[in-house]
């Protein structure tokens, strides 16, 4: 099968390797049917030292189940899957909890011990808990099959942030960031009854498709005269509630300058930092909370499916270029240069 | 009047100054029935540099109305009322919050502004905001005094905690700290519901409080020892609920380390730290929630004083011992050598 693998930064290709096989009776094989590049993949993209093995690489992935181990009993061979970005049991307490990434007994995918999903096969370990059966949808309903696969991470992604802030009706919600999970996060405050939404973003291009998601204002300037503006929005208190979706301090610093005096500060991006202010003058003294972390998608699956396929939400929106599996490296390289928000894969 | 005026650490003194006066038409005066002294007292006691004139000290209170400004119209001469240790408008958008220690308006006691609470007479600003009338008490009911003056700071900083850890009937509390705030805190888990409640501290005169208030369990071991015994008494998960009254940056680490993946770490110890680490390997990776902050009492006052008056709880057992207004210099030394918990001062 061919699979994408990166030898270092800005070095990806396309490759033909051995197809999976089932390694543990609970482990599925999936034929991919969409996969996408995420922006998370562009961190090793710049930064990964030189491998002479490489590393495959993808994590999001809508397939269709091809091959099951023997202790499978949840999905079925030709069901439409939804694959999270992390398998895991389902079942453990963490699981039960609403925190799948965590799981005790799960993992992830494109590490040493389990290939990545930019791949034309996949085998996804842990398959009772890991794939999610999209039900009376084929691959054939191709119109839906890019909000499907957003819900293996970046919609749900956005929709942790807006979830772990408790967002309520009427609250005004500040997202930080315009990438594909800014946006996301938009998508999902407004489906949680948030009254305002003010998007940080100074990308046209993108900002447009937020404020088609629900954005009520769009705040382009950065530091000091972004928080300024922001804080002028809001009646000078500032927002009771701000999404994260960049991950760098600069956007951590001004999520704390624009979160109103007992609001919440909800991470998605995944931080780049270790330590941050946390005292008197930055969380403490305001009653702030901060709260996120790696979304746990599969808990939030089943109940957004039918969203999508009534058409409530179409988070696929986000995928604003389609690209081939041989293309893959031309997605890296576009979603690097901004010129693709991000890149669908269909194989 | 006697007041206490602080010239340096180490250094309290009990002086006769003047009365205060009414200065703002929403300014009332108040005879202290009884005040108290705060853990927080301990840090400039200990690190306050030499003053000529010195600061005077205090911010607790619960007293008779003595005299009113000309608008002020929610209280009356002779009503017993508590000042909570923020003088706060309660009115604007942020009280209405829920969170008056931030009202734009309002301020604190024992500043260069507004003189300290351990006298004999008070100046509150803002009254009809700051104080709150406890209903058909008198100072005669001297059983009742203590609890009562606990809903002036202590008491309901542990509440606090509690109350913005959103503590959930059933779940796992770990409170962090046996001073009078962390008791006060196992009190509030105990009220909002917590099944099990894990008490770290090392003076078992203090945890014997904590454990007749619902500590089911009392860890005193500290550091690694400590966090690994309360991993042990939770199945390896950790607690739903970490309670951080303590303020120190190794309470800020044993905290996330005793989290449950996707738990809360509620503080109200004053941060003596602005960094922390909150990125992936503390709080992020495991969706770890961090809330807390300076406690807005004024909007849990009047919910609480029920509770008191029918003898639900009792928190003013956290006030071991007794001072006269003459013996503060005293209630300051002894709390500082940890023979008394919390110095009670009868005026």
């Amino acid at each position: 099968m061919k699979a994408t693998i990166m030898y270092g930064a800005g070095d990806v290709r396309v490759e033909t390797v051995a197809d999976p096989v089932i390694q543990q009776p609970t482990d599925a094989i999936v034929r991919t049917v969409r996969t996408c590049v995420c922006g998370s993949d562009l961190h090793p993209y710049h930064s990964m030292g030189a491998s002479e093995h490489g590393q495959s690489m993808g994590h999001e992935l809508l397939g269709v189940v091809e091959e099951l181990g023997s202790a499978v009993t949840q999905v079925k061979k030709g069901d439409l899957v939804i694959a999270p970005f992390a398998f895991a049991d389902n079942t453990c307490p963490i699981c039960k909890d609403g925190f799948q990434t965590a799981c005790p007994h799960g993992g992830f995918y494109a590490t040493p011990e389990t290939a990545g999903l930019q791949a034309e096969l996949a085998r996804i370990p842990l398959a009772d808990g890991s794939l999610v059966v999209v039900p009376g949808v084929t691959e054939k309903d191709e119109e839906l099959l890019p909000s499907l696969l957003t819900l293996s991470d970046v919609y749900l992604t956005g929709y942790h942030a807006a979830h772990m802030a408790r967002i309520q009706p009427g609250q005004t919600v500040t997202v930080v960031g315009d990438g594909a999970v800014g946006l996301s996060a938009v998508l999902a405050a407004k489906q949680l009854g948030a009254e305002r939404i003010i998007l940080m973003g100074r990308h046209k291009d993108r900002t447009d498709l937020g404020v088609e998601w629900g954005a009520t204002d769009v705040v382009a300037e950065r530091g000091e005269e972004g928080i300024q503006k922001v804080l002028d929005l809001t009646g000078g208190f500032g927002s009771h509630v701000v999404l994260e979706a960049v991950g760098l301090m600069p956007a951590y610093e001004q999520s704390h300058r624009v979160a109103r005096t007992g609001g919440v500060i909800s991470r998605v991006g995944v931080p780049q930092y270790e330590k941050a202010g946390v005292g008197f003058m930055s969380l403490f003294g305001r009653n702030l909370t901060l709260t996120g972390g790696p979304a746990p998608v599969r808990a939030y699956i089943e109940e957004s499916i039918p969203l999508v396929l009534d058409g409530t939400i179409t988070p696929g929106k986000v995928f604003d270029r389609t690209y081939t599996i041989d293309d893959v490296p031309a997605a890296y390289a576009d979603m690097d240069a901004r010129s693709t928000l991000k890149a669908l894969v269909t194989i």
